[in-house]
């Protein structure tokens, strides 16, 4: 009937409508069931349970066999890492496994048959299950005691494809490879050529005491590709060359041509190309985004303009305003954007929408929510009025900062003074009182800047929230220290007692003083703006995070399965007393260690956080250990695929978006220094408003006509 | 007179014009003797004198008193340098002085006094000059035995004032300064704050055994900001987290909290800033270079059209074809760019030329010389056309190509072979044997190609003249071993006879094939991108590498001046056999060494190649040395600001200019595919053509009526 069919319209255009927020596809079915389990799917339990079973099939990796989260790193003083029954994890994962089956049935279901054989993320969702599946049946077989588990690897793949950020991202990165892997092409054959030359100028001579770089660097044609790879990360920079340099200086050419030639030149080649493909990167996505935001809302219009009540003589098609407040009323979106709309909607005195004004009532979706602050309350004592201006001003914010900069300063001199000093000499009165003088004044401070502005104003601001946080946290800790140590006094120094000794609490209300040192941040403006661009950065590289999350889980997955066993605890062997980081150093620095670049060796404390054969203190050890048990080539290629990825690739895409960033940020501080006033919560959709191009009418028709489910009426 | 005056407009254009073609400013006398001085000090002979004059003075620290030119860079098996005798250098040094007077007078006198005073270059200039003549009589007054010599830091100013290309440069770096000491300002504030978290967070404890972080790397103030400042350079990235890490993995937070925000975030953002100001600079220069060009040729015809010879009845001033001809066949310039004016003023029917023509005429220098290869030869015999057709072909190139990369493989296989043998045990049979056929080979490639092309036609190609070059080389190398070794035959291994021994020969033959397989770079499209990327950036960076040398000279100096007689051979008073690199190599690279970032060290083996007291084996030792001496303060500070410079600046600086090339050639490649089949010559100036824009009439003519000497006529 025609109430059933106009029920329908309402839905559809309310989940077009929910599209358009969220930036969603609108190819999808459009049935009465369909629309009734797309909103499920996306409701927030829905995706709030998919999101959990994720994080929870990533997490077992902490507690599977081979792992261990024990707090030392070094393997002679820890303590064995529980190891779960056969049939605990395994019992999880299954129920991790029904989720996605059900996640990628309802998927498969709501994007149609047709469009689930051209979508390859679903195929390979559904791949990923079968695989994982029939590898858990083998793994329960066997009792849990089989060697090599092929789903902990593919596990991560469960995390990328939930992501529509990072399907695009791994899009565009998909697209650089060709020219990156031109680039690693050079940088093989600048290695290959280089390394010839290096074995043809350092060969084996007669003089053993003349060819002290042929027996270290350049033995072999492995040994010499290895040195020289080194090189390429500079962790062994200056060593290789020593021998050479110190027989004759002319030596030194050679390095410098393939240190210039490779680390200056190839290298940063490597960057321009990337932040070269990803110059367009975050304007296209938004571009993007904004082309679904439109379509979704042509789309509410189309099937809201069907509705049977609109008077069919119209030459062009509308929407009555009635219908559009009733799906206002039903869909999901924040509250002041449906406010905003409705306000306008009932301001318009017209009765019906064409479609131009239709898209116009919904561009309050893409406009900056003005922050406002909620007034200072308004006193009646002239007294008290003085006290609000005076601690409203800015300069008692300032005088608040000298004071903490004061207190910085303070702590410094004592540290300085300390610093040679026994444990048992140390006199903690001198910073215990001036500890206590600070902290009240801070807590001064606090209660006049309510006084003055009003709780729910004070609470506005972050900067206050991070100062009285601080302050109370502070205050605490200080009333705690006298509670159980009592007033400080001079050769005040007692002994252990309670949760933290006396030492420890104050040096835990120093390092929270050093870190409420912070609140000047905003003061500066460069500083400021430094900071804003980081936090931008931070939201748009989630989609590189967890791409990168994904490849160290990969890693460390495969690092475990490939070295299982291969490092034993070489102290006991050995039985030197400095443990490994010292008898290994000096092996690991000079020659083997293709690692200590910085951000691999980052990336390997990550890594080594994951798993028990990865501490930071043993991974030099290993390369060691790995060739004395043969099996170095493997280890050497995981290590040099490794560093490609984390240290060069993902490095260079690093500074690729932030090049983007911030010279963005800095085209248009001018222009917003002058509207510094207001305080705009900024997205990315925003920042790059006034370079967005619209869609236009056609694109948006020729779109809606080509969707697989939703057939419109003309 | 008319004639004379007639004379010096002639004279005046000739220069306006020759300034034009240089891209020189056009403000300085217009009077006929200073016209005639302004020719005789931009020509040719005198420029060459002036940069071999600074040239010298820069060379003279090679031979001068605390400086070494010898073969190794240990100081135990050194022989001591030549020390000229006083008077020697300083008698150069005088007449280097006498030339850098004259061109100082001539310069000031050319720009006239009043544009002297406003020009802060000269000024500069002559107090250089003042101070190093009066340092110079000092050391005469001493006999040479004065300590402090201030005139050697200056010397590189004579360098810098000499290029308008670096002044230019410094402007822009000075004007990034402002920014890049916020930047620096951050990463002092994070390392300072980071510093204090540390003393805190790895205070002393009573437990001897727990404290290794607190005793090796965060002793006291000045250690743990060092021990944070390598961090930051990532040299002692590893090793400064272990003892922490070992005993609670939680302390890897904040060594990772660190790392990412100082190195990732903070120095990137440097690298952000950097390429932000440089974005344009390349752009903006260029510009300038067209407006001067523009303005010089505008000032000709202004002058010319001031010829008495013109009608004054004429409304728009204009010039006579007779004229411009008489200038022309004066003006100093490019042949091909003097014939082809000529040519269309002929081929122009008209015998008064407009401004607007006159331009037009000389847009001819902005033009790219179409490079035309002489032709091949026309053989009458129908086998000799068959054989020209064969080898003019692309394939046998690619034979050529094919036999390259067979050599190169099967000297690779030898030198895998040969590796652990014995320079006893070695058969040099094999690779001569192999060698000799591929070399006959090549020639017989080369006489080809020649036949084929004609030798011109051949020579054309930079390509072939690399191949035939080497060729030649490599041919004369093997008759010369056939000659002193005889033919190889199974078992050849002759005893060393002449210049040098068998081997070294064959390593010589086999370094040159192994760089002859360069000539494979044209054949590979994105190689070929890269190859004339890096090229023209050499030329773009002539002025940054300039500048350089300057901070380099200017760093040696003063490190000789700080640190002499810092450094003795530690080898006789250690008496250790393995020498010092051993000996200091596990004090410097886990704790001391701020140095192993790529950049620095690089520069540091150029730093050393200058002087004695640097040797890239014994910069390690030194900041041990000094610190035992108690001058560790000045070092550290010393290479601080080194690492700072050139590190960190001037890396970031070259990353700058290398993603502006990079992607400006990127952005163009695909118009230029097209044209594929042209060679251009292209500088930089052509590379911007379609941006830049032309200057307008009215902002010519204001400047020429700024102009301080020349007094137009309306």
């Amino acid at each position: 009937g025609v109430g059933a069919d106009n029920d329908l319209y309402i839905n559809q255009a309310i989940v077009f409508i929910e599209d358009a927020i969220q930036y969603r596809s609108i190819n999808h079915r459009v049935d009465s069931k369909s629309l009734w389990l797309y909103r499920w799917y996306y409701s927030r339990t829905c995706q709030w349970i998919l999101s959990l079973t994720i994080t929870v099939i990533l997490a077992l990796a902490f507690v599977e066999e081979p792992s261990s989260l024990t707090v030392t790193s070094d393997v002679r003083y820890r303590l064995p890492a529980w190891n779960p029954p056969c049939g605990l994890t395994e019992s999880i994962e299954l129920l991790c496994f029904l989720v996605f089956m059900v996640d990628v049935s309802v998927k498969s279901y709501l994007i149609g048959w047709k469009e689930f054989w051209k979508n390859k993320w679903l195929m390979a969702y559904i791949l990923t299950l079968i695989v994982s599946l029939a590898d858990w049946i083998v793994s329960l077989s066997f009792f849990c005691k089989e060697s090599v588990r092929i789903r902990r690897i593919l596990r991560p793949f469960f995390l990328l494809q939930n992501s529509s950020m990072m399907k695009k991202t791994l899009k565009s990165i998909n697209s650089t490879l060709p020219e990156m892997a031109s680039v690693l092409l050079l940088l093989a054959v600048h290695l290959a050529l280089f390394t010839m030359f290096a074995m043809l100028l350092f060969a084996r001579t007669k003089d053993n005491q003349q060819d002290k770089e042929w027996v270290v660097y350049f033995r072999n044609l492995p040994d010499s590709l290895t040195s020289l790879l080194v090189l390429l990360t500079t962790a062994n920079n200056p060593d290789v060359m020593i021998p050479a340099y110190s027989k004759n200086r002319a030596y030194s050419i050679f390095f410098i041509l393939f240190t210039v030639l490779g680390n200056l030149f190839l290298m940063n080649l490597l960057t321009a190309i990337i932040y070269n493909q990803f110059r367009g990167y975050l304007l296209k996505s938004v571009q993007s985004s904004l082309f679904r935001r439109r379509l979704g809302i042509r789309a509410a219009f189309e099937v809201l303009s069907s509705l049977k009540e609109t008077p069919a003589s119209a030459q062009q098609s509308c929407v009555s305003v009635g219908a559009l407040l009733q799906v206002l009323q039903k869909a999901e979106m924040d509250s002041r954007c449906k406010q905003a709309i409705t306000r306008s909607l009932k301001m318009c005195s017209c009765d019906q929408l064409s479609a131009a004004q239709f898209q116009k009532l919904f561009e309050e979706l893409d406009k900056d929510a003005i922050k406002q602050h909620p007034p200072s309350p308004e006193y009646q004592s002239h007294f008290m009025q003085k006290m609000q201006f005076a601690f409203s001003h800015p300069c008692f914010g300032y005088l608040g900062n000298v004071v903490a900069l004061a207190n910085i300063i303070s702590i410094c001199v004592v540290l300085v003074m300390d610093a040679d000093k026994q444990p048992s000499e140390r006199d903690d009165f001198f910073l215990g009182a001036i500890n206590c003088f600070f902290i009240l004044y801070y807590l001064l401070e606090m209660l006049l800047k309510i006084l003055a502005m009003g709780l729910k104003r004070y609470l506005s601001y972050p900067s206050n929230r991070f100062d009285g946080l601080l302050t109370v946290i502070l205050l605490i800790l200080e009333i705690a220290t006298f509670a159980v140590y009592g007033f400080p006094h001079p050769g005040w120094r007692p002994e252990f007692m309670g949760l933290l000794s006396l030492w420890d609490m104050v040096r835990l209300v120093n390092m929270l003083i050093v870190f409420r040192f912070l609140r000047i941040i905003p003061n500066m403006k460069f500083m400021a703006l430094v900071v804003t661009t980081l936090l931008d950065l931070v939201k748009n590289l989630r989609a590189f995070a967890g791409i990168l999350v994904v490849v160290f889980y990969a890693f460390a997955i495969t690092g475990i399965m490939l070295f299982k066993g291969a490092v034993v605890p070489l102290g006991n062997t050995r039985g030197s007393k400095a443990g490994f980081p010292g008898s290994c150093a000096h092996i690991s620095l000079s020659s083997l260690a293709a690692l200590p670049t910085q951000p691999m060796t980052m990336a390997l404390c990550m890594l080594s956080w994951c798993s028990a054969h990865f501490q930071a203190g043993i991974v030099y050890c290993l390369l060691y250990v790995l060739s004395v048990h043969l099996i170095c080539r493997w280890a050497k290629i995981y290590f040099v695929a490794w560093w490609l990825i984390s240290s060069v690739i993902w490095v260079n895409l690093f500074v690729a978006l932030l090049l983007e960033n911030f010279i963005h940020k800095w085209d248009r501080r001018c222009q917003r220094e002058s509207l510094s006033g207001i305080e705009y919560q900024r997205t990315v959709e925003l920042m790059f408003r006034d370079v967005l191009e619209e869609p236009t009418e056609e694109e948006l028709m020729e779109k809606l006509h080509q969707h697989p489910h939703l057939q419109l009426c003309r």
